[in-house]
């Protein structure tokens, strides 16, 4: 036998047969959410119960193989993806999706980390509370990925990111060891928070295989409205005068340049422009509550006073459900439109939020001066100062000549991402696909500390090795 | 000369006079805020620079002595007194009291770690704006000493403890190297967080130097009301029915027993009665916010509603702030009231928010039961679970006898706990005070990592020896 095949008996032989795929049943979970790379394993372990996922990870050390965990797969970084697949093993969690509490006295729910964000926003919702955890992929994405990640998304604003929605985790550590962290309590001094290590971790420490979460009242009312703008600078302005005016209760703006409505209409022709698309800047914006405020009131108010204050300049209020839901589609089909127009740079870096028009500016003005046949599309989360500078080569290159734009594209943008103190991964991670960008601009001191708490936690490095960091530069 | 008077002149000789404070000046750093504990140090170094503070990290060092970093000395549970004086030298940040940056634009600001809370919370909201923790200690209690006890207060309801308010740290590591994560983004995901380990470690991983915060609209409506309730359980009622209600624009929710206006006018006796003292549990509610909703209108519609299905049965809405002022007084006088009652046990448990009310019988009842002479006061912060269930021994009884008590109804208590799968520690840290306690309920597992970052980082446990954890047994 090929030591493939001896390790991949091996595996049956310690875990049995129905933990462990092999062959070309794997395909699936060694490509890319965007396809853009496909992988390999030696093999997928598919556990069904935390001691399985313990059972699995002392059987991979057994054998002296990595570890890659991987929750829906829908991550933009390749976190998830064998970079050695001749020495790494996909654990998938993805039949972990049981909801093991969801208390609306408490205001919490345990839920596996298999469990599918959408499907589990849906049962929260039955039960008349809401996780407000939000993003495209969500659909596809499991919550034990989305705290791996730390996942971000468009509510983020109003509820924080992923992390400020834990309330405790169950791990699977790299020597087998179960960390048992469920607690729902909201209030937890006890010392250092353990479990703050491995959210945003990316399954480099250990397996998250449960989390605690908080649950919020459900928004029984929402305004949504679509708001064209004379500049990116208005933008932040009617930010921050939102804030103020909208109390807490603004859960999404979004920024979007004209482009947003071209690119839309692209993926879904059949879309109605809602608004004139003339205006240099557009704001998705969405107010949102539960109980006795009156949310329509509010947001009409809050529109009177920046039009008579000349920063908002056209703009449309959502009349329904479907008319909201058709105003997101600009903002989510922008994304589709791009995607048709061929391979092309997607970044996820934040600013400072007073620096937001500035980089905008001066990232464009660079890539353009460099890449004058390219387009760029910035859009994002203008309250997190979370901007998406997309940069699109031109539809007839070669794919050869498209890669190498898309290559210089991303040193440009990071080198004035850099310039203005910000961060080259707002939301996304760092995975496999930004770990040379992320080691290059890495401190000595926070290498220094990183390595020591990996080594201290997985001294073999056996936890989705090559992901973040290279700690281990051999393979068995 | 004795080995004391040979360290503080080796530390005198290596940081100069100005930063090295030894002899009776040091009494008010040895002490601790309830005078229960009096303790001594080798010496108190006073840094006014991070670049000081690396100096001081890298002095003690090198004579193999250890540092108790201090703040405003507020702390309740013995983290910033040392337990081995004749070993220890306390390091104070007070003279690091900068702001360093406050954008209003970007919602943010930079404080240094000395600066004290209420004077920050000042200079922000002369500026515009607010930063929403509040505490009783805030006219003493430094920003570094609540980063590294995360802290919580009276506002976590609404915006969380101190760990969700961060966005940044400066930190000194235990050999002297400077950990720079002072950045103001929003939203940044490059990794593992290396800033959260140092929030809650009481300085056992290294001595916060700096913190980069979130600051908020300053809320310009706040609405005030002080309720008669049925039961504790109708508070747990009433708290549910305002989440949903109020929209998230609750700041305060704490309840009381009709106790709280006898102990409150004990020490301050001119304080007039507000509404009937006669119910069996009272809630103090505040709803907050800026710009364009109605608080007032809100508070009125929402106790209207409660009032209608005899969830409130008596209330009374602040019709000033000088009356809302007064409201606030009995919840604070009770402190006040219990400390003129003599020595006492002061706990800070949390339990899951649905069992707060069986808890707080169950634990009443046990305490009773075995101490029928002593009185309990319960009260705190429902919506985050969180009791404050204090025992007054009777004042009549000696010093030891009252201790006795104190430490029979911390162990009923603590057990009460357990069984709600609750914490021992809501919100106050483990310092010194809690350690036994906490060490006694660790599991192994968490044990083995505390035991493994520790090590990692601290390996000569150099920093706050005795605080949280014993890793280390031998003193130089």
């Amino acid at each position: 036998m090929t030591q493939k095949a001896t390790r991949i008996a091996a595996l049956k032989a310690m875990l049995g047969d129905d933990l462990v795929l092999a062959g070309e049943d794997i395909a699936r979970y060694c490509r890319d959410w965007h396809g853009d790379v496909i992988s390999d394993a030696l093999a997928v372990l598919r556990p069904r119960t935390t001691e399985d996922v313990s059972a699995c990870v002392r059987a991979t050390n057994s054998l002296g193989v990595s570890l890659v965990p991987q929750g829906g797969n829908t991550g933009l970084v390749l976190g998830g993806i064998p970079d050695e697949p001749a020495h790494q093993v996909i654990i998938s969690l993805e039949r972990m999706n049981r909801i093991r509490m969801l208390d609306t006295d408490d205001f919490s729910a345990v839920v596996e980390a298999g469990a599918v964000l959408g499907s589990f926003k849906d049962k929260v919702e039955e039960a008349g509370l809401f996780f407000p955890l939000a993003l495209g992929a969500q659909g596809s994405c499991q919550i034990g990925g989305n705290v791996s990640t730390n996942a971000g998304g468009i509510n983020v604003l109003r509820y924080g990111m992923t992390r400020e929605l834990v309330l405790g985790l169950e791990v699977v550590l790299p020597d087998g060891s179960i960390f048992d962290g469920l607690s729902t309590l909201r209030k937890d001094n006890r010392g250092i928070d353990l479990k703050q290590l491995f959210i945003g971790a990316e399954g480099t420490l250990g397996i998250v295989t449960a989390v605690a979460v908080k649950l919020m009242p459900k928004p029984s009312q929402v305004a949504t409205a679509l708001l064209g703008l004379k500049s990116l600078e208005d933008a932040i302005a009617l930010y921050r005068r939102a804030r103020h005016d909208c109390c807490d209760l603004m859960s999404a703006f979004e920024f979007m340049p004209p482009l947003a409505f071209t690119l839309a209409r692209e993926a879904m022709p059949d879309l109605a422009m809602p608004l004139s698309g003339e205006n240099p800047a557009y704001v998705l914006m969405e107010i949102s509550g539960s109980g006795l405020v009156d949310i329509d009131d509010l947001m009409q108010r809050f529109l009177e006073g920046a039009l008579n204050d000349g920063l908002v300049i056209d703009g449309v209020i959502a009349s329904s459900n479907s008319h909201a839901r058709n105003l997101w589609l600009f903002r989510e089909g922008m994304n589709e439109g791009q995607a048709k127009r061929g391979p092309h740079l997607r970044t996820d870096v934040s600013v400072p939020l007073s620096k937001l028009p500035a980089f905008v500016r001066d990232a464009e003005t660079a890539v353009m001066a460099s890449l004058p046949d390219c387009l760029c599309v910035s859009y994002g989360h203008i309250g997190d100062g979370n901007v998406h500078l997309n940069v699109l080569p031109p539809s007839h290159l070669p794919r050869a000549e498209k890669d190498q734009r898309i290559y210089l594209a991303k040193n440009i943008i990071n080198e004035v991402v850099d310039a203005f103190g910000g961060s080259i991964s707002a939301e996304h991670g760092i995975g496999r696909l930004k770990r040379p960008d992320f080691e290059a601009r890495l401190p000595d001191v926070q290498r220094q500390l990183l390595t020591a708490i990996k080594t201290a936690i997985d001294p073999n490095s056996d936890m989705n090795r090559g992901c973040q960091l290279n700690f281990a530069s051999t393979i068995p």
